[in-house]
Parts: C-alpha cells; structure tokens; sequence
C-alpha cells in the first residue's frame, strides 16, 4: 500500500486503517503486511471511503511470496548505519 | 521502486535514475517499470552508490504480471476527480 496524500488528517487516517489491518510501515507512506484476496479488498474500500474527495493517491497492490523474497531494501540511517541486500 | 529520502539533491539523483531506466513514476516516490533481473540488480547497485550513506531508505520490489493485474488505484484530484478501481 503506497500513497500520497496531502491533508495530514486523512493521511493519519489513512495510515490507521492500514495498521487496523495488521500492515506495518517500511516507508514514510508504504505499508506491507500479509492480507487475503477478502482482507485486501475490504481495506481498499475502507481506504476509499476515508479518502473520498480529497485530493490523493492511494495503490493497494498484491505482491506473491516469490516477489516478497526478491525485495531488496537500502536503509541508510546516521543511527544505524544499515545497509540491507548487496 | 518505493523510497524516502531527506536530502533534495540525492532524492533528485534517484529518481533520475529511475526514469534512466525507463520507469515512470507513479506516486510521489514511487516508480514502476519493465525491468528483467540483472537491469533490477544493475540499477539496485546504482542507486545504493547514489545514495551512499546519506540517510535514506530505497526499496526495490519485483511485481509479477500475476500480481500486477491485480493492482488497484485511488486517484483524486479537483482536476481529475478520477477514480480507478471500484
């Protein structure tokens, strides 16, 4: 689930739908978490009635075990100095 | 491609990257595209040089065409006032 969202209440709206359905943040706007076809669509619409008319752009998209295990992630941080994947 | 990057300059170099290789972007800091395997890999390692150790999270996802047909899409906007999916 990514999305850009420019009023800050429905963004915060928006990111507590997604953790009310167990996804858990890995980007400032992208949420992850394992959903069924039923729990995936039922979010959608949840995520489509909160944002209604306000201006954004919200993408709910499906991703198989095999694409999961192809991720690669580069997290940089002054703290942590972490860096995933080669 | 998905990610979140505080410095101006590098989130430019990045993304410039990302259209180098042909994607296009779909959110703020999203992009998508056609890539195979090793241009993926190439370009992983292209962005992981361009980010360095500024502070940053990069996020590089392969989507199936399975999955991708599967994607559904919020987008409003008070010019467009389009909405994708249902």
């Amino acid at each position: 689930m990514i999305y850009d969202i420019e009023e800050d209440r429905i963004r915060n709206k928006i990111s507590n739908t997604c953790k009310d359905y167990g996804l858990r943040r890995i980007q400032y706007s992208s949420f992850v978490g394992d959903l069924n076809t039923n729990k995936r669509q039922e979010m959608f619409h949840r995520l489509k009635r909160t944002l209604g008319r306000k201006r954004g752009k919200i993408l709910v998209l499906p991703v198989c075990d095999k694409d999961l295990k192809l991720m690669k992630e580069i997290i940089t941080d002054s703290e942590l100095e972490n860096v995933n994947g080669d």
